[in-house]
């Protein structure tokens, strides 16, 4: 058996797991949001991601409160998912040349990186509730609904585009 | 200027992209369901999984389709970011004795799955209609709601073994 099989035996180690996993996330997001402020044109853009890199960090705090109330220490585990969905967005970020284009990646660069936590978190919050922790269920929602808002957001920006462009 | 730069100018070409990208993830799916019905115990889990191969299988050569409609061989991408959600969920499957925890696990994987093809579907759909193609926007229409469906599904799953636990 590998190490995750040692270390997860219990609805309690797969809750630990996961939330190490989106603490890695969360964590590696911080760095990413910076270089596509970066590589952004678009101010609205430019603006939406500087508010978002506020909100994570916030979410990293309410992160470690929930690593305090579960007993644990606050640390991340690898995490091939967030590290294959930003390197896809490095990747176009990076090449394409086109502002408007680039733009157009990097949206949709950032709503992949929004539906992976919304998803994690959603899962988290599920099984504080199995576990009987709704004090860390609470700490979590907030951050999902955060997610969840900023990708509304990036989901109007990228149809008022469309509406732009169909004008 | 990288291999990505020399084939994405536009948002056309990025709009292929996009689809080279979710017709690899879709492919990969179907060869991701087998195996995590082989492992799931939870006989719901795998009725479940067992009807989304089907639907996956359909939602493929409906990608073809749009394929067709663009005027584009169909082809995949390298998809570093499903690479990286289906490694995850492996090696939690493989790995994780207790067959409830397991299907929690599963269960979990299969939904972060679900929400990265859910953000591309979107992104794609958006993009389809900025660039005005109706046609594809549809049939990626019927992909997205058929996503959306088996989320929803996965997510009362989740949510009736949080109450079952908690009876």
């Amino acid at each position: 058996m590998g190490l995750l099989g040692d270390r997860i035996k219990t609805m309690d180690d797969l809750f630990l797991h996961t939330l190490q996993d989106i603490y890695y996330a969360e964590s590696h997001i911080t760095k990413a949001l910076p270089q596509m402020i970066d590589k952004a044109s678009d101010p609205q853009l430019r603006q939406a991601f500087q508010i978002h890199l506020e909100e994570t960090r916030n979410q990293i705090q309410r992160l470690e409160q929930v690593f305090r109330q579960h007993g644990a220490e606050a640390k991340g585990v690898d995490c091939p998912a967030i590290d294959g969905i930003t390197e896809e967005a490095q990747e176009l970020m990076s090449e394409v040349e086109d502002p408007e284009v680039r733009d157009a990646a990097i949206l949709a660069a950032a709503q992949a990186v929004e539906h992976y936590e919304i998803t994690r978190y959603g899962t988290l919050i599920a099984w504080a509730k199995e576990l009987g922790r709704p004090d860390c269920a609470q700490l979590l929602q907030q951050n999902l609904d955060e997610e969840k808002a900023i990708d509304k957001k990036l989901t109007a920006m990228a149809e008022s585009r469309v509406n732009r462009k169909a004008a």
